[in-house]
């Protein structure tokens, strides 16, 4: 079963020799088959005309904590009243996880993922880290490896009430790693004042690895701590956040293969400063956008509204803001598969109600997301 | 034909006496015959189950300028990258405006109001001001009536290349408007050094209101010049824009019926400081909400992303916003049965995809309307 998808007015590939093509068409199995001009294009067993519409790669969310149960509206209105924001309230989510049957976290879950991969999403990494006790980390993810392969073990994400930090980090590395290593891909921890320290999460990375979990980490969010160089010291595939980063922090990621993935919701939420995208880029790091789709500290699920935002609020072009917004998540959970539509690649992509994929920062909060292929299956 | 819509979660009606209902139900022709307790509500033809989500009213969009050609990305992505934005590109507009047919400008506008009422946008009012030359004024016009009633007369948008200034007020307030008048509710003028200053404005108004318009005003976008005051002076329902504002400014609203209707989506979209919506509403001025919707500094059609944008960026509470963008707007198009749920007020309201309606600020960029219903309609 094949498709081609015709009369594309600019079709941004991301592949280094096809690169942004006009009047493009391309050909879908599960996979990309071929791209290249539409008077080129050869036969298939279905056809999309796109009329003039521009098609992007599928957006890859990287980042996001969709495990839990309930939300925390009214602590987003007392922020926006002048709170600010410390990360308390995850234990409020914590409460209710645990509380939750694993239909109603399953249904939350689905309904996240549905809702992104309506706005384009065709890859998400989804967290553990509000069951915070080995049996509820455990069933996190358990239910989000129902839904994604990228799964990531994010039992230290803050110490949870009566227990010390020491105590809970010796089991976060000990028998909720046991419960848990099956069931992800990668090991996550959140780095910050008020959450673990250096050597804490050094700990956490470590055994993960230990384990054949690859590492992630929570980064100098809201405060410049030693967590970007620790990802650097441990290979992690990416630093998330950075939004208060050294010179010497830019340098380590821009010498380094870990990715500096920005996450421009949080920043909108929590009326923070935004990180310096501009800085990054210019030195070389290698820039990734996600949505830290969370209840707490950033409740979207756009990709296309983090884009507009890093266009506006960060000075990324929005070519380089739709890169990251697709390649760069791709880099940030090593999939060479994904994030472009390089003949092989996965055939996730979307058709945009636009002519040019600038239109998705130059119309913020449109949706604009008109046909999600996923795996060449429209959605 | 009636319509019970029972199981709402939360139901904002913006009526003094109803106002915020829990556990609600709302029945419907095409308007509000009823609304209250789930417990109480009558019989109806048919019955939608909102299982607990929230409803409002549909939003009212009172500034759009949708008659127009072309798109203008290029220099979108330019200004990101840090030219100012100076309302120049007007022209490129009206070059790709006078040369479309009446189909395709007819296209545009329907593709827009339509986009519009998808995302819950239940009332638009549409402006000229791309044609700049008496045909191409009245026809913008004729094609705006189609989609709305509230159409405005925006001749006095920028002097079109190869006339004086002086001699295209003369051309606006008399021949332009002979052909114009029949086809508009209202008549506003951009107000701005660039543009037309505080006597031309004047002149344009004074014209208009002689012909049974009604006036409104783009107002102290780009500095603090004149319009306000001329707005109050002149009993315009609306003054747009309020980017600038003295304090005088401030009084001149808080003492009059002149809504300040702000435009976040412009200043998102040309990185320009956002108006001081707290002080305005502490003054006791009547605050709307609209997205200012047109190709050069604010191509959103995106209620939602303005009402996020004014809690995050103005500091407006999520109730604020809300009432901002339904009632507010209501009144800036002096429409006392828009933009509240009260009994015989049209039946325009939106089932959200949410528990409360604080989620259209909590959740930025994601589409939450999940029905909307137009003079009882579903869409
Ligand atoms: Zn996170
Ligand atoms: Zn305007």
């Amino acid at each position: 079963m094949s498709l081609l998808i015709t009369n594309i007015g600019e079709l941004t590939t991301h592949d280094p020799e096809l690169g942004t093509l006009h009047d493009a068409a391309i050909v879908v199995g599960d996979t990309v088959r071929w791209a290249g001009p539409a008077a080129k294009a050869p036969d298939a067993d279905r056809v999309i005309d796109a009329r003039g519409a521009a098609v992007i790669p599928g957006f890859v969310d990287s980042h996001a904590h969709l495990v839990f149960a309930g939300d925390r509206a009214p602590e987003f209105a007392a922020r926006m009243a002048g709170e600010p924001y410390t990360g308390g309230g995850i234990r409020t989510t914590m409460a209710a996880t645990r509380a939750a049957s694993d239909e109603t976290l399953r249904a939350n879950v689905e309904r996240l993922v549905q809702e992104s991969l309506r706005q384009g999403t065709t890859t998400m990494e989804i967290k553990s880290g509000y069951g915070l006790n080995v049996p509820d980390e455990a069933r996190s993810l358990r239910i989000a490896a129902e839904f994604t392969t990228e799964t990531t073990y994010l039992g230290a994400h803050v110490t949870p009430p009566g227990i010390e930090p020491d105590d809970y980090v010796r089991l976060v590395t000990g028998e909720m790693l046991d419960h848990c290593a099956a069931h992800a891909k990668w090991v996550d921890v959140f780095c910050e004042r008020g959450a673990f320290d250096v050597d804490q999460a050094r700990a956490v990375l470590t055994a993960g690895i230990a384990r054949g979990l690859q590492p992630r980490i929570h980064a100098n969010q809201l405060t410049e701590g030693g967590g970007i160089r620790l990802a650097v010291e441990l290979g992690c595939a990416s630093a998330d956040h950075c939004t208060h980063l050294s010179a010497s922090d830019v340098d380590a990621l821009a010498g380094s293969d870990t990715v500096a993935t920005l996450l421009p919701g949080a920043e909108f939420s929590t009326r923070s400063p935004y990180p310096d995208a501009r800085t990054l880029l210019d030195a070389g790091a290698t820039v990734a956008l996600a949505t830290d789709c969370n209840p707490g500290s950033s409740y979207t699920s756009s990709m296309s509204f983090c884009l507009a935002l890093a266009v506006r609020e960060m000075r990324m072009t929005p070519a380089e803001a739709l890169w990251a917004a697709t390649a760069g998540g791709a880099r940030a959970l090593r999939r060479p598969d994904i994030g472009h539509l390089g003949v092989g690649a996965r055939a996730d992509l979307v058709i945009l109600d636009a002519p040019s994929a600038v239109h998705l920062a130059y119309r913020p909060g449109v949706p604009l997301a008109h046909t999600v292929l996923h795996k060449g299956v429209p959605q």
